[in-house]
């Protein structure tokens, strides 16, 4: 088993094969992780936010949901998920999301940057980065469409586990915008068994 | 003024230039058209359904609200819209889509294919296709998360009109799935100005 942990507002990339369990841990609670992933051997085939909710017939994914391709293959099958609230529709806050959303002027911390950065290890270039899942990111949408952004409902220790459904190349971060996280960057720990 | 007219489970492509407005009609009513765009001059700069949902703070865009690219930069203003409801969370239906959700084993017209033959002549391959505009789909989803695609709320003659924000390669379609079109695959038209 490997163990990782990610520091506030960092991130990390690494393989997965075929199989292979992938735990993602709220270490304190409250606190959002991007994930995204590639086909190992074909780059051009990446996690769909779209395909995935369509199949699901949902915008909420959890244990006995599979997360799929936008070649409409499965990547992963969530097989475990204390928490049942993670958001599939925001992309990863960048540079931008700061500057659109908050009027940020200065550098800020993103998820953008950190997954660029660990995924160009594997030769994944910035553009290719789609729509992230946001583990346990907890949007909610009123009928008008509107979304809340509120504080994560994971507690310290809840987790999700992912079965790999081919050779992956997994990029995740401890999420770098305040809003997300209830105001409190916090780390985010991993396990692939 | 370029008038245009896809018949139904048919698709195009175009180019737009910056400051053209694009106007999709709804001819008969009923109708989804799916929409995606790629910067002309880089074609790794695309629709990204996660930075506009993100920006606007809504699923439902509509007059006034902007669609940004994957680089988080305009790519459409939304300046006229007489429907209001238009989708931006499903991937465009593919073969995939018939025989995942309908276990439909034999061959079914299908936007994604429509989109990528049309794209094709400007150089975008299958795989940099991401999650479409809807344009008129009518999705709507109860607090459990789960999806409903009802039949769209436009009428005959209802239309929305973009103005290109770059200048653009622009993928269109008049939708080739049954349930998403009241059970009837109708024609959409365009004009551009």
């Amino acid at each position: 088993m490997i163990e990782g942990r990610l520091e506030p507002q960092t991130g990390t990339a690494f393989e997965l094969n075929r199989g292979q369990l992938l735990r993602v841990i709220d270490l304190e609670g409250e606190q959002v992780a991007d994930m995204v992933a590639f086909n190992r051997s074909d780059k051009a085939e990446w996690l769909s936010s779209g395909r995935s909710i369509d199949y699901a017939n949902s915008i909420y994914l959890t244990t006995g949901h599979t997360l799929y391709s936008n070649r409409s293959r499965p990547m992963f099958a969530i097989v475990a998920d204390d928490v049942g609230r993670h958001d599939f529709l925001l992309t990863p806050c960048s540079r931008e999301t700061f500057e659109i959303i908050h009027r940020e002027k200065n550098y800020h911390p993103n998820c953008f940057e950190n997954l660029s950065t660990s995924l160009a290890n594997f030769g994944i270039l910035p553009y290719s980065i789609p729509t992230t899942l946001n583990v346990f990111m907890n949007v909610e949408i009123d009928p008008s469409g509107k979304l809340s952004i509120l504080p994560p409902r994971s507690k310290a220790g809840d987790a999700i586990t992912l079965r790999a459904e081919m050779d992956l190349i997994v990029g995740l971060t401890a999420c770098s915008a305040e809003m997300s996280n209830n105001y409190k960057c916090k780390p985010i720990g991993y396990e692939i068994a």
